[in-house]
């Protein structure tokens, strides 16, 4: 519930249909994909549709002490968009327009509520690639994937979101619209901070819009498949495969029982994609600088294969002759997260030193063998940039409530585990209110405190999304 | 002069090696290469060999509230290492070793007092590339070129140094060091720390170690120079050039005047590279996947050059047609800050949008012409990242005081022009002492608050590189 006053200054600045105060829509932006133990509780969704909206409504609750949660296209996964204890939710979701597309310069300046999806396509409008690629583009909004900092699948070949932001505009929380570089490649002038705001998940200000970096794309590409007995041959064949002048453009590794749910979740009967299949299947992506290269990069990839065949590291491999068949092979990897949603499964997303996978690993499933008895743990994920996806599934014939309760208690087992070997909490879905416990497992007591001050430099009174990332003090 | 009692407990923990106090070496480690009105005024030199002795120095300054000097090679041009009233210079000299090259991951962990250079060769050896590359590389300070976000003439293609360093070891005022990522690709855990140091040039922390990206080097390069009437027509060219499946590595411009200074230094005979010169040259490197792209690639440029010399848009090409060619046509630009060191030019290193670079030099000129009668104005320049290096001649006829008084003067209407046009008032030199009084021509006041801000959490007794970055309050 919004003060009259408030809620009458809004309605007079957005229109009625620029604030939500009841209804079904109330509850639908008031929360980003993660369902925890907290409440879903805003006061309203405001709806703004200029920066001069944001700037208004900033004021407003600046000057009333209302607290602010930030919303894009709530696909976070970790809390950081839901509203939890009346705060205002100001939804970027009217500020969609893309603005300029600058082909010589390779930019695109857009406001915060254009989905990722609609980047990448006003992009390839003018043959260039906005290379932030993830399951979710569809809905996530630019303004959230630059406040969480997405990764995804392209993050070997392309980094992630941050290495993409060229130009921002924050509207900070007493209102002013910061405007940071513009269309400028270059800028030493003190300190960056573009930086701050982006992976800070709403809590220093609230990005209204940007400017975009973009790329060629990739002339062509060449997906293979690949079969492999445990995880110290991943890591061998992804050495192996870094040795030589080839691009890997992805690395996705999952586990057996990632495939089985696959095949089991598909309507459709599926062609088995490997003649004998591992422990661990590793999707493998190859750029190409043009479709001259197609034929070469093939023989050598298939020469490395059977060089790896013939030491024992590899036990099958497929590479796609098509279009078709790569599709098909990517689509082993990609229906992984849909085809285990059926099993609830408890995820934690997590990143560690690429030579410290194979031991994490086996640390992690000994843990689960002995504390979680009867509980399958399926690992998948970018495992070329060390990142992990844990994932434990609730047998059926165990109590829902039961199960979860279990996982969180494990999950201070898991982060430990991360902890111990100089690993992070989140790689990229962030802290939001899902971590915040374990801040603490991969940033120093001095980081927490800095980051602290830091916060109290942009919103004194802990205004922009407070509870978020940081345990309240 | 130190402290009695501070120079005993630094001679005790450094040695009387690794503590300079008086002699020539004194004067020598307090500056960088920017000579300006301001004095060279050291307590004394550092020199410490670990971050231990690092931390114990921070302690012990910190609890007399003495100031410190972090050091690198001293290639900086805008006196941010230079010390001007009694601090503690600490220079990273002695901690030059690289720690650990890993080649699956294509990470480099080294010491904050490794060259670039350095850096480069031990990259190499593992046929990997650290692709930041600027003049100063074999004396400039890994330490001081994440401390500047050094830039150079590579950043076309691969950015800046930013995006090149995945890890921090930082020593803060109080001497606790932090470790922030290590070798970790993806840790979405908060605020981005890393990002605050970068570029900082020392007013937040002490910099004594980085883990920094390799990539895999360019196959080949294939380099040509061309001539051209105007800057509208060096902007179209590099417009044509982005708009094809071509790889720009350089863009890199120098106008007639620059070409002949090249000329009147070398000591033996040049040969003209083109028959006609233009009143602008670009010099063009583009990357090749493999050798078995030269052929494609140099007819695809060739084709390009032939239909912009058909619509009169440039004057005349060259194609370098092996190795020492190629060499002998970046001699032409990388020549040019040496050959216009006998006028004792005063420099402005600035940046704008791509969009801006003709009107804002065509107003710039027009300036010089008006305020500086007789003085002469060169421009060369990382055109394609709209960076360009402003340069005006002391003429033979007038004295250098006078000179450089009037050039001074002028600065404040060149910077007006870049603030003008939405350009920064440092594209890759950072500020230092040089430029404070500029920085809000390109940053607001509010983004300088905040930095003050930060500045004041990271360093509340103002004791790391006072007086460098902001004017004082």
């Amino acid at each position: 519930m919004l003060e009259p006053d408030l809620a009458a200054a809004l309605r007079s600045e957005l229109g009625t249909e620029g604030l939500i105060e009841s209804g079904a829509d109330l509850r639908y932006y008031a929360s980003d994909r993660c369902k925890g133990d907290w409440p879903v509780a805003p006061a309203a969704i405001a709806l703004p549709s200029t920066i001069e909206q944001v700037q208004t409504i900033a004021r407003l609750c600046s000057a009333r002490r209302v607290a602010i949660v930030p919303s894009g296209g709530r696909t976070g996964l970790t809390g950081a968009a839901t509203a939890i204890a009346n705060e205002l939710v100001v939804s970027l979701a009217r500020m969609n327009r893309i603005l300029a597309v600058d082909p010589a310069s390779r930019l695109i300046r857009c406001e915060a509520g254009v989905t990722v999806q609609a980047v990448q396509e006003a992009a390839a409008a003018h043959s260039l690639s906005y290379p932030i690629d993830y399951a979710a583009k569809g809905s996530a909004h630019i303004g959230g994937s630059i406040a969480t900092n997405a990764g995804g699948v392209k993050v070997l070949r392309y980094g992630l979101t941050r290495e993409w932001v060229q130009g921002l505009d924050v509207v900070l929380i007493d209102g002013e619209c910061l405007r940071i570089s513009g269309e400028l490649v270059k800028n030493n002038t003190g300190y960056d901070l573009r930086q701050l705001f982006i992976g800070s998940e709403g809590t220093l200000g609230i990005i209204v819009g940007a400017t975009l970096k973009l790329c060629r794309p990739a002339a062509a590409t060449l997906v293979a498949l690949v079969a492999l007995a445990n995880d110290d041959a991943v890591l061998e064949l992804f050495t192996r495969l870094r040795a030589g002048p080839l691009t890997l453009s992805a690395y996705e590794c999952f586990d057996r029982g990632c495939y089985e749910r696959v095949v089991d979740h598909r309507t459709r009967a599926s062609t088995k994609p490997l003649s004998e299949l591992g422990d661990r299947q590793v999707l493998i992506e190859l750029e190409l600088a043009s479709e001259a290269e197609r034929e070469p990069t093939r023989d050598a990839l298939v020469e490395l294969f059977e060089l790896a065949v013939q030491d024992g590291l590899i036990e099958d491999a497929t590479v796609a002759h098509n279009d078709a068949t790569a599709r098909e092979l990517w689509a082993w990897r990609e229906d992984i997260s849909e085809s285990l949603h059926p099993h609830t499964p408890h995820k934690a997303d997590i990143a560690v030193p690429i030579g410290k996978v194979a031991v994490f690993l086996q640390r992690w499933r000994k843990a689960v063998g002995e504390a979680l008895p009867g509980i399958e743990a399926l690992v998948f994920g970018h495992i070329g940039d060390g990142n992990l996806h844990l994932n434990l599934l609730c047998p059926p014939e165990l109590d829902g409530r039961e199960f979860l309760a279990r996982c969180h208690q494990f999950d201070s087992t898991s982060y430990a585990l991360v902890r111990d070997v100089g690993g992070s909490v989140s790689a990229e879905h962030g802290i939001g209110l899902l971590k915040r416990e374990y801040l603490g497992h991969t940033r120093s007591a001095r980081e927490i405190a800095l980051m602290r001050a830091i916060k109290q430099s942009f919103d004194p009174h802990g205004l922009l999304n407070p509870g978020k990332v940081f345990l309240p003090a």
